[in-house]
């Protein structure tokens, strides 16, 4: 028998008690031996839940258990779970979370140290949710040399651009419907700022790259500056537009960035909609490659978790994740990064076309009845910067969409 | 250094020896020693070839040096395939393969033998091409009780089926251009009747359910049947059609088919176009998720089998695939199963919609002016024995598709 302790009794944490539960025989072939849930920390009592005979307040009681040989994490949060990972870690325990913060920022360090000590440090439910990603490139892409990464890693936005696309609505009505219905939070700058996105393709990168990839060092827009106005000529181009978070490593250099973009009919993550998630990767002899789930909610996320159990159980004593080198990995500067934007301009084709192209080059003017007093259009490849001083040109521009 | 011979230098096998040269340094970094290709064994010489130098044309120089710890079989076919792996494995040494007939056929007993030697049999490549789905299945959806596996799995009738969607045309003047172009056999029977999806499926299956589904119990039906007709039906419902192989447990019934059948835009298959493949798993606290990428092709392959040496690299000594049970798995009657049918009747809808109706229920017309003397219908759900004594008491059926 593998004893097992939860830290956390939150959405998470009571799922991966549930799955445990539920799927108990199953995962105890797989596992190949039983898995038992001895402990689960959490701050709360929990009186006539059947988890109470389990519940403690204090993590050195997991901690000085010698049979407990793998720990979830699921509290969320960089403290005290960094605390608690490292001193479980360094006691030769393996560790599993679903914690982006925690993994984003000190992943590095953590693998290092399950290296160091035989145990495992895994983290599958950090990225995706229950899409099996960080075990797929840590040990079916090994073949390969990955060149991008592209997600939809965030299944909030995805839902609120798949409502504004699907109902023509505003960006502010679609967000209130869905803190009303649970998708989002009533706090809601995290999902719909990209800074969830953001961390979770900083450790993707990470891992594909081997080295630390730093969040704050990702370019990272939201989705707050997407209006419906936007979203129909999209519509118009029959297009989409998705938050993307990507890395990719063009002659050489790699490019990070999480910001709107559009995506075409023939694009796999153009039908990824509603609180899906999906990521595309690339790999210099595989080709393409797409991987799609669910990246949120209690039970795909604790299936995850579960997953990493059974992972670590099969190999206690034996570490097993490919782990990136805390050196820094240094980013491109985006302002060299290159791609066709939609833009929007005041004016009207008859008086302003002329000038737009002799701006933006031989673009073709898309005009929305609708949309009175003004246009779009798609440049060609240009670079960041190069774009950004057009727009400056120009003068009145009234939105961009960077075009995948 | 870790010593490999590859057991065939055909299209995949060649593929193996490029993708390990290519991808050296990355490689022995992912398996944690240098790879070398030590034999690779086939009946022909390739003077010239760099290869030349590592040609043996006699299995047993291979099975006799102990150097040799893992051996990649891509020579396809079961014989002299079954033998070569057999005594390849009893030898302690690790197996891998592209080789989808010798899977489906002896999977069970290979894998066991693999196990009882502290050895690895993998077949990530068998299904799917490059797409990761034995090692998730195996090692990331643990957690979870499969109830649904559905795949695209074979590219040559997936083109097929994309290009009459794209173009209107008839079956035979694709097969024709795709033959051309190389992307189906001269002699296309094993794709175009469902054979190659059905073992594939059979793979799949066994593994997800423990225990030996046969090919030969799997009710198979290609896409020869289906004609540009039919393709303009399912065009006007905004619908497209592709070969799905899958199986379901319902009801604690594991159902199994290959078969054509017509997918609406909302699921996640629907936009798996061209050559591309597509596994949809349904995990019971999972949910949806879907592995997605290039389901054949020499690099995508021989990717695939190089991360299986990688992985066996990574496991000398250690076993690590779930194996299935040689017991096999007796799947359900498919006169039992249930779906919607998609019908296409002699008639028009004035004169003969009502004993349509009175035969199929409340069914709506679709009526396409170009397709005189006839119109199509969906039926409600309905068992196969159901929809066949229907279809019998009508008479006058012109062809009929299975609704996903």
């Amino acid at each position: 028998m593998i004893q097992v302790a939860v830290l956390g009794y939150g959405t998470v944490g009571s799922g991966v008690v549930e799955v445990i539960n539920t799927n108990s025989s199953s995962i105890n072939k797989k596992a190949g031996e039983e898995i038992n849930i001895k402990y689960v920390l959490d701050l709360r009592d929990f009186p006539g839940d059947p988890v109470q005979e389990k519940i403690v307040h204090d993590f050195d009681i997991i901690l000085n258990d010698p049979e407990i040989r793998i720990i979830a994490e699921v509290m969320g949060g960089v403290e005290p779970a960094y605390t608690f990972t490292k001193k479980a870690l360094l006691a030769g325990k393996s560790v599993c979370t679903s914690n982006k913060e925690l993994v984003a920022r000190h992943g590095a360090e953590l693998l290092q140290i399950a290296r160091e000590n035989n145990s495992n440090y895994l983290f599958e439910a950090s990225c995706g949710g229950g899409i099996p990603i960080i075990r797929p490139l840590n040990s079916s892409l090994t073949a390969d040399e990955i060149d991008e990464i592209t997600g939809i890693l965030n299944g909030t936005t995805n839902y609120i651009l798949t409502e504004m696309f699907e109902k023509g609505s505003d960006f502010a009505d679609v967000l209130k419907e869905a803190q009303d219905k649970g998708y989002a939070e009533r706090n809601p700058e995290a999902d719909v700022e990209g800074y969830d996105a953001c961390r979770k393709i900083a450790i993707l990168s990470s891992l594909a790259f081997g080295r630390q990839v730093s969040f704050e060092d990702i370019y990272t827009e939201g989705i707050t500056g997407i209006t419906a106005a936007d979203i129909k000529y999209v519509k118009a181009m029959g297009k989409t537009v998705k938050l993307l978070a990507y890395s990719r490593k063009v002659d050489g250099n790699i490019y990070a960035m999480v910001a709107p973009e559009i995506v075409g009919v023939d694009d796999p993550l153009y039908s990824v909609n509603g609180v899906f998630n999906a990521i595309f990767v690339h790999g210099n002899v595989l080709g393409d490659a797409m991987f799609y789930g669910s990246g949120a909610g209690k039970l795909p996320t604790a299936s995850a978790v579960a997953a990493d159990i059974v992972d670590e159980a099969r190999h206690l004593n034996k570490n097993i994740m490919s782990f990136w080198s805390p050196e820094k990995l240094e980013l491109a500067d985006i302002s060299s990064s290159a791609k066709k934007f939609f833009v929007r301009v005041k004016g009207n084709p008859e008086t302003d076309l002329e000038k737009v192209r002799t701006i933006f080059g031989m673009v073709q003017p898309i005009v929305l009845p609708e949309q009175e007093g003004e246009f779009g259009f798609i440049t060609d490849v240009m670079s960041e910067a190069a774009y950004k001083e057009k727009a400056e040109q120009y003068g009145e521009v009234i939105n961009r969409i960077r075009v995948r």
